[in-house]
């Protein structure tokens, strides 16, 4: 079944998508960003430079470290990041079963795999 | 106002989005796929290769192009052509109001521009 890949853009310009979201729920469930960013298949650099930006974009923190450098203590979720995951989760669960008819309709028309 | 950015990925896995979406529609308002390149910043070859992309991800063309090659004659929008941009500009904005609630929470949370 076709599915919708989402990114949100914000006023200012900047963007968060899938990648950003699933590295968040990665920093959750392992507790540093370099275990995230291998099971995610990143260069720690990579992970850390979008996990950077939207810690950037929001007034709160979604990612906090602990002491010992940026990875050397770990790192957790915020509560608001948490919300920040929830919020896009939410977007994508209500956008995908309201528009199922249409994406059915071009998986439909679309050559196999 | 945070606005959705949609690609829809097919069980063949190749995705379409905001950017082979524009250039449909500005092969059908120009006429050709030159014209549609340049007015989209976007090189000629480059509008060729995400036209094509979007050509073979579906069994019947989106864009037939005229006698004197590629754009010799000119490009123009087929029926189903004009049905991918309906089917996803319909699925943009389902998506996007029904999702405007999160998308305002989001925003409200954002640093500004």
């Amino acid at each position: 079944m076709a599915r919708l890949i989402l990114r949100i853009e914000l006023d200012s310009k900047v963007r968060i998508g899938e990648d950003a979201i699933r590295l968040l729920e990665l920093v959750e469930a392992k507790g540093s960003i370099s275990a995230a960013a291998r099971t995610h298949g990143l260069t720690f650099r990579r992970a850390w430079t979008v996990l950077d930006e939207v810690n950037r974009m929001f007034k709160t923190p979604a990612i906090a470290t602990q002491c010992g450098g940026i990875d050397g203590g770990g790192a957790r979720l915020t509560d608001f990041g948490r919300e920040i995951i929830d919020r896009y989760r939410a977007i994508e669960s209500i956008a995908t079963c309201l528009t199922a008819d249409e994406l059915s309709a071009l998986e439909a028309a679309a050559n196999g795999p």
